[in-house]
């Protein structure tokens, strides 16, 4: 089989078969096909698309490229939920100690941030000791006891998917959503879990730039999800403002807490509960919505999803005083009131721009190997819709630099106002269901 | 600038500038952008295309990459003619030496066949001892002395197009019209022609598959032409069906001969003289096209311009005796005659079927490393219009080693019948002049 063919096969708009994507995987795995000819076969599917079933092909390769966890020896439905990312996303940190305590199992392997989006294990990381590495019986171990573990992505699982994430990212393939898809499903179908919740964001600071795409996006996963038997559902929701109101590793954290504890911002709560409810209908653990979400209020309103979320913190060396006592996460030097800068209804807080923000100030990373600082990130006062005096403060920004009227110029650059009032796009766009 | 940036802006359809495609070009040649981009750019550019003024700087920068040849000391204008490929295409090998014979000056470098197509520099040293590598010096000498030199690419010209060409063959990115277009006109152009006539073929055996595409890339070339403030002008010919009887490299230089001495098949002299009558107006030897078709059939006529042909012959030190006694030429053991297997008209000869036929005789080279048996080939005793009895010669296979039972097959495969006259495709289906 010469590999051109099957890149001239894909520019012709022809679909690929089996073989064809085996050979093309495995190839590029054990080096016999080269970076330049994988990237030029990315490039014809970024215009030429691939059909579901060339999709559910390329996840099955790229999954058995590597090892694939078993977590059979787990009691009951284990359940996992992936975002596409986004800015102020903590949404795993309440959502999967709600879920674990109303009775599902969470096994869950999250990812870092890069660019304007965060990553769970760096928030988690904020927590002084916190463990994100742990080897695979522990981790079955811990779940069986507590319901709950997260921890870092195992190098061993979905090789390809890393080789082929690094190549794309400098070739400019990145934006085709059965490559995004099979990338993303196969690392959740090699985690192991039985069943798998998708909130694929869309907007200013998302991945997918519309709801429309996100939906693309979504039922290419959902169709993997079906060639693989594993009931997978999907939330698409708005990532134009960020989620909740704050931006940076420890002060999602804080945020994250808050939500456990019934005080949450309104928009993150209700993403979780949205979110949660699928999970335990998905986990059998509920016959409808309205007895999911009540089921979820009670753990909040009880305190038994902030003691999961403690219990975990505790099963993976993290400082548990921290999450009692919020003050004690770490702390930055400055933190500095950004006021209004006129009257008005907000009508943009731009997401990936305030995400770049928080970045700058060390919340993330512009490269992979930049070091995060725990401390930093913005909090909002204020979301869209909202009205502000001129002079009131629009944000806080914790830092540990000096802010550079670059920075500050950038900030406000986010920032719109209307003379009438507004409303937010609504958080919560669909729910697409297995069926 | 990272170039990541430029693929993305290529692969959105947006016009790159001049900056940006020099810095592909000079940062490719130098190594600091990898193969695995630019295969990513080259196929953005195959969906999204390079508009005339992209294309025009492309083929600068490639020209630019390396060395230009300086043929000023030569007096008067110096043509060249390129042809984007063809089977039996031994145009060049008549051609040249009529328009020599006219006064026209050809300084030429050729290419060597791959695949289905031949090569010029092939087929010229089928003449036993003929040079087909010259320095500067000696090959302005030999066009100051009798008007024609063709010679080999020299190394040294537009080693861009050689990196470029190499990595588009394997990443399935040839077929596009402005990275051919600027691959053919930087070599045209760093060879240091004053005028260039383009014979852009079309159909069963050539590169592009229809006269639009063809008289698109002739466009393309032209536009190029213009940049550059060079005489371009463009034939577009058909290619359903060999060009001529001959289809292998010594059996075409007996060909060749037959035209220059006025015995050639109808449709190759016909296109010489056609092609001839262009140059020497571009070279303004003529004013009109009768004037020029006159002095053309004039140096057949009069024995000049085969004479040209013995000239340079001689000056690169080719056995001359070969051409008066072309039985001296390479012979192959075999002259096999293949019998039509049925009566009718002959409706197809397959070019490329036959190309690739002649090719495993061991007339071409299917990689480049191959050896070419300059005896092996084709000959054709029918043309496409013809009426052929059921056993009579359809053509004759000279051929060092056994046919086998699948050569046969594939070489009656290339021949079809109609019980009704048919005409074939007029050889020559447009001109396009330089305005």
């Amino acid at each position: 089989m010469r590999f051109v063919e099957t890149i001239e096969k894909k520019k012709a708009g022809k679909a690929l078969s089996k073989a064809e994507i085996y050979h093309w995987i495995q190839g590029y795995c054990n080096g016999e096909i080269p970076d330049y000819q994988v990237s030029a076969l990315c490039m014809a599917i970024c215009f030429q698309g691939m059909d579901s079933q060339e999709t559910a092909w390329l996840c099955e390769a790229m999954l058995h490229s590597g090892e694939q966890l078993d977590l059979s020896s787990i009691g009951g439905c284990i359940c996992d939920k992936h975002s596409t990312g986004g800015v102020g996303d903590k949404t795993s940190l309440a959502l999967a100690p709600m879920v674990a305590a109303c009775g599902a199992k969470i096994a869950k392997m999250s990812g870092r941030g890069l660019g304007h989006t965060g990553g769970t294990l760096d928030k988690l990381e904020s927590i002084t000791s916190f463990r994100i590495v742990q080897n695979e019986q522990d981790f079955i171990r811990q779940v069986n006891e507590i319901n709950l573990a997260i921890i870092g992505q195992s190098d061993r699982l979905v090789p390809a998917d890393r080789l082929l994430y690094a190549l794309r990212d400098v070739s400019g393939t990145v934006d085709s959503i059965p490559l995004i898809a099979s990338s993303i499903m196969s690392k959740k179908l090699a985690s192991g879990a039985d069943t798998i919740l998708l909130d694929v964001k869309y907007g200013e600071g998302a991945f997918m730039p519309t709801a429309e795409k996100a939906e693309e996006l979504a039922n290419a996963m959902i169709a993997i999800g079906k060639h693989f038997h594993k009931d997978t559902r999907a939330m698409i929701t708005n990532m134009d403002q960020p989620l909740g109101m704050a931006i940076g590793n420890a002060l999602e954290v804080k945020e994250a807490v808050a939500v456990l504890q019934g005080r949450g911002p309104h928009d993150v709560t209700q993403l979780c509960i949205e979110a949660g409810s699928i999970m335990l209908m998905q986990a059998k653990l509920a016959d409808d919505k309205q007895t999911a979400q009540a089921l979820l209020q009670e753990v909040i309103a009880d305190g038994k999803a902030f003691t999961k979320l403690k219990e975990m913190c505790s099963c993976q060396g993290g400082d548990v005083n921290q999450l009692e006592h919020l003050e004690l996460l770490p702390q930055a030097k400055h933190i500095i009131e950004l006021p209004s800068k006129q009257s008005g209804y907000l009508s943009r807080l731009h997401a990936q721009k305030l995400g770049i923000a928080a970045m700058q100030l060390g919340a993330g990373r512009a490269t992979k190997t930049d070091q995060i600082d725990h401390a930093a990130g913005i909090v909002l006062r204020h979301k869209v819709g909202d009205f502000i005096a001129q002079g009131e403060v629009l944000a806080e920004v914790h830092t540990n630099t000096e802010l550079s009227n670059e920075w500050i110029e950038a900030f406000y650059d986010a920032v719109a106002y209307s003379d009438e009032k507004i409303e937010a796009q609504p958080l919560n766009a669909k729910i697409i269901d297995n069926g």
